[in-house]
């Protein structure tokens, strides 16, 4: 398989695949349906949009879209139109759910909540994205900058193993991944460090399969080769990571900000864990990021 | 007084200012002389360099420097040389103690040794850093990216009283510090949005004094007045931050790294919280990095 190196890659690499069926909850606004939109005409996915069909009628005549291009489920409020949503993919006539204009907190709710059977008793929800950074020479999956504040040790091995099936799904064979902490040494006081050190013992010893796992290690030595020189370490992974586990949400999001805020990069980016990929898009959010995200949740099996 | 809105600034304004009196510690190595020559070049400091004599005529030699403009207080070994450099200090003959040669380990054990009277027994030694980065309007001083790793509720307020010490002494009257989390919500089970929601309040009841305090909020809402808006989080502080307290070395980390390695930002840093301040120059920074950072020590009062 071609390995999926810049998010256009992996646009193109959903397109050669069937369509999937995504979900849109409320979709009432020009933003989700603008994205939305885009990824049927690029023959993505086959969208649902579950709202009032007279707002999403009058949003699609404002931007010239046909609204037969969708099919649409009526609903009454916020929480209705997330509970349509998740009715698709109960019944298995959706593969993906995305967000539409609701709050996250609204939309989690929904989704958190086990009656509703997105999610098995021991599902683990977490946030993964694909960054494209100019600076860097191949894309970045990292977790988690949005939904697990401080995973303990069995939540990162999950992260670690969230990230490992996104890499090898881009056909990246043994992925390179860095468990970041503020440092290399491993300072028993720092649970960064010592958690990161459990989990790359772990992947030494076969219980992590598919992936190069090294950890603890600062974020310059998992990106910069120079930095792991003049630090004298000695790491498979060093310089060259594919994938960023992050020690806490505090770290992931610092990461992820200044990546869209002063680097200018786009992102792709779901939430893994529940029966199907859930895509978290926000109103800061671009158009694009938007597409890139629906892109990757097609990706997913 | 003027304000230092750019590192250029801070050299043009020790300039100004009657040379200080450094000290560096074990100063064998190309690297820390080239750094303190340049700040005896430019009249900032006065330089002592303690360490093995011979050795360090040698790099002189190699570099075309006169070792005749500094004075060399001989050391037989590298703790020997941070010894020598403490005994400066605590005798009131240098005011700036900085790293050559040796690990920061050795270097900030003797520090740390409160036999040696460098710290009182209340001292909070934290690492201040001043980044400029081409991506934002003004300078960021933020804190701490490098010594402690969880500052506790009281380390905090300590850390945020640096930040706006050394945003006064920049000529910025009343400097804007936020607080940063992973969101603007205050969490009850997040310590990052609870201790900023603190903080915050401390300083609006006036018991921090001197800065217009905001937190929790999320490092695209610091410096970025559009997330702000988009958020719709009102704030004095949001896309206009002068400071930033992260909440963790994890996220603050990630920061440094990020702008030095993703943004090519230069960057000023001292550690404050002992008799004078103490520059902890690493292999990995470049010359520009030491020089500001003896820089920004001289200016300390």
């Amino acid at each position: 398989m071609v390995q999926i190196k810049r998010l256009n890659d992996l646009v193109s690499r959903v397109k050669e695949m069937p369509p999937k069926r995504l979900v849109a909850v409320n979709a009432v606004d020009e933003h989700t349906i603008e994205a939305v939109n885009a990824a049927v005409e690029e023959g993505i996915v086959l969208a649902i949009l579950t709202g009032n069909p007279e707002t999403i009628g009058k949003t699609c005549a404002g931007m010239g879209i046909d609204p037969a291009r969708f099919s649409i489920i009526p609903a009454t409020s916020e929480e209705d139109a997330a509970l349509k949503g998740i009715e698709l993919i109960i019944s298995g006539k959706a593969d993906i759910l995305m967000k539409g204009l609701l709050s996250t907190d609204k939309y989690m709710r929904v989704i958190l909540n086990k009656d509703y059977g997105l999610l098995s008793p021991k599902s683990v929800l977490s946030h993964v994205a694909v960054m494209e950074n100019k600076e860097y020479h191949k894309l970045l999956i990292v977790s988690d900058v949005a939904i697990i504040p401080y995973p303990d040790l069995s939540q990162k091995i999950i992260q670690t193993g969230y990230l490992i099936r996104i890499a090898q799904l881009m056909g990246i064979e043994r992925p390179k991944v860095a468990l970041i902490a503020a440092t290399e040494q491993v300072l028993p006081a720092i649970p960064a460090c010592t958690e990161a050190a459990i989990i790359s013992k772990m992947a030494e010893r076969g219980q992590i399969s598919g992936a190069i796992v090294d950890g603890p290690l600062a974020f310059d030595v998992a990106i910069d080769k120079e930095s792991a020189d003049i630090k004298k370490i000695a790491s498979p992974v060093a310089g060259d990571a594919d994938c960023l586990l992050f020690p806490n949400i505090d770290s992931g999001n610092v990461f992820y900000k200044m990546n869209t805020k002063m680097c200018h990069s786009e992102q792709a980016a779901i939430v893994m864990g529940a029966k199907v990929p859930i895509v978290l898009s926000s109103r800061g959010d671009t158009m694009l990021t938007k597409f890139y995200s629906i892109a990757l949740a097609a990706l997913m099996e």
